[in-house]
């Protein structure tokens, strides 16, 4: 089964969230539309007033469950966090039990991360007819309210049409969940030119990047983007021997002033955070005005809202 | 004094829940009573709005701590979590005196578990004159609110009169306040026939047993039986000699298909989970349509609603 | 620029809480008269419904998070709470990286203790402009809601009027934001007579005793005075060598009822918790009917509640 068909009902309606690959591109901007009204006109009442909904986090993140925690809040929702990468409690039980018990409990929305590629979308297989998962980053396949959120930044900054726009995503995109859920979304929306940008060790040997332009300098892949998408460089990288160093990652790969001049003079600058700033990116562009990173943060509980509010409202 | 007589107050009514041992039968029924109203109707407004319960942990149980959390958000209660077992700030403070600075805090409602037989009891007495606490389990001695919830489990299933029923707890009884707690209830609600199965090693020596026929051949003790309600078999007990191997466990006491034939046709089977699957029960027993386990979760949460509301409303 | 600029606006109106130095009187004295009516009449309504409060603890406690909660809660506000003391998930990130990452999720209010003296206030010449930042101690600089609640205590006890009130504030006052605070009050309130007392170990030697009378002998400090105001000796003063042994300290400087009876008939202890019962202070004064320890953690959710709504109502 297509992982499209897994979160849509047999009406095309969003029963879960589990990926951006295959969603529809009207459900997207549905999706898209409704989180920048919430931007322009929060929430009005408590739509899932009495409701309940579970951060249900195997790896953990406390920024992404702090952002849904307050898009629920924001719905009027009840928040339970389970924090299953510390709890000393489920004591061997499966995920899939912890997942049904909480379920049981009344619950019947699920923010769910975890590090196996494909783990929630197996939750979400088998959990109950009325329940809706999200998936908060399952290994490096997916992060749809990541890919959602950079999409509704580079709205905000340059227009609903993609088709003229050409944008770099640059670092990690082997590892990386959210690049992949960038792809995703910039795919579907048609974006006109995509490039990624990566030292060859970082770059994935699967199809993930088709379609895409690959380029190993990063000074020739700004050449005239109208945005630029830096992803964030795990430490392990280097244990691993991927990545020689963290001078010679910034001095390749590093986000300056200096090189952000090659893109276009309009150019905008976004990252997921956190930051490891003089590493991937250096303060001037991280705090400078062509950055939205702080715009995505906000834009994530508004998508995050719109998304809960569009499977459990 | 009786523990009937520290939990309820001269008039009769609830002060604390404690334990289940001579809570008087009315009291009881009327919990279930009650529990049983809001699985089927829910509950009504917000009656414990502006009022805070604390879940005060001394011994850490994220699945029941979130049980009574949603108990809690369903009357409309904020809840503060005190989590006791990892909290580097309380510094080598008292129970009682954290009890008494949360209480201090405008908190009336405590959910205290502890690892100390009797702990609670000696908070409940030390406590303010309108603070109400809830025992979510001590040491080995009680769970109270676990056995209001398997009671209203198997009322769900086999009606109100439990003088015909026969029932039977297997697994680890001499460490269970799970055990302990369904005993004092089995007994209060008049069970027909009340069986306890377990190696010699996971039998109390007190008076825990009084009234039950006591078994060690799983086989035989299913025999005709209504329900079985399994125990979670903690793996210190291998540390500890009481069970030779988790495989030799399974042979012996493992609750499979093939036995469960040996109970009554309609024999339902509770777990109070999280379940050791393939230890003390199979996947096709606990998954299985003679399982009431997923049913025991959602009555915990009524069950404990129906008791803070009881004790704060 | 003076802290007190830094926490007021132009219009003298609190902007930020960051320290009661240079707090002016007409502003401690609003904050305590708004207390005050907290304790005695409840909040009305739900002033701060639809905003989030996020305590944003560099260094742990369990129970000044918690009486903010229940302050933030009792306003109607909602609550996130980031614990970026075991947050694996800052990342190296830095804390003004965080503080805005969550100002970015639509939080105004941030409750933020932090180890380093000044970290908060520098956080709060960082923050945005409708960003209102309240010290919940950082390093051994100020913990200003601990010392309004004292003066809050303090006034119930005996009278607005401090200009005949004799106070000695005990122990490390060398390590301490209580005392700090708490000098920083009483100055500003006009008390009669402020004595500290403490062995030369554990003095400060700059300008925060500037107008103390300095005592190492506590039966002399103890003289007629009307409150006695205790400080928590933390362990790693021992480690340290700045105080003997805990056999010691409490010979010469454990609050017993013997020595309480040198001080004023009326005389009121205060402690902010948590207390070590034996070292420097007995259960029988922290039990006694001279405590007002319990009253000081009801007061504080009070205070709390009164600085969040100035700032964010």
């Amino acid at each position: 089964m297509e992982p499209m068909n897994e979160q849509l009902d047999p009406d095309g309606r969003l029963r879960h969230l589990l990926t951006l690959d295959g969603l529809p591109r009207p459900v997207m901007e549905a999706l898209l539309d409704r989180a920048q009204a919430i931007v322009d006109h929060g929430v009005a009442g408590a739509p899932l007033a009495g409701q309940a909904v579970c951060t249900l986090f195997f790896e953990p993140s406390t920024r992404t469950r702090m952002s849904f925690q307050r898009a629920a809040q924001r719905l009027g929702a009840d928040v339970l966090a389970f924090d299953a990468s510390t709890s000393s409690t489920t004591k061997g039980e499966t995920a899939l039990d912890t997942l049904r018990n909480i379920e049981a409990m009344g619950v019947r929305g699920f923010v769910v991360r975890h590090a196996a590629d494909g783990a929630v979308a197996s939750l979400a297989a088998a959990a109950g007819a009325g329940t809706a998962l999200v998936n908060a980053g399952d290994g490096r396949s997916a992060h749809p309210t990541q890919g959602l959120l950079d999409m509704l930044t580079l709205r905000q900054a340059k227009g609903r049409d993609f088709s003229a726009l050409k944008v770099v995503i640059v670092g990690d995109i082997r590892h990386s969940r959210v690049a992949r859920s960038d792809l995703h979304a910039l795919r579907t929306l048609g974006a006109g030119e995509i490039r990624v940008c990566a030292p060859a060790s970082l770059l994935p040997t699967d199809a993930t990047l088709d379609g895409c332009q690959v380029f190993d300098d990063f000074d020739a892949a700004l050449d005239g983007v109208d945005a630029v998408m830096m992803l964030r460089l795990q430490r392990e990288r280097m244990e691993e021997g991927l990545v020689p160093s963290l001078e010679g990652y910034h001095r390749d790969y590093g986000l300056t002033m200096a090189r952000l001049r090659r893109a276009a003079a309009e150019a905008v600058v976004l990252h997921p955070g956190p930051m490891n700033r003089g590493v991937e990116i250096d303060d001037e562009v991280a705090d400078g005005p062509q950055s939205l990173i702080l715009r995505q943060v906000a834009n994530g509980v508004a998508v995050r809202a719109a998304v809960l509010e569009a499977l459990l409202g």
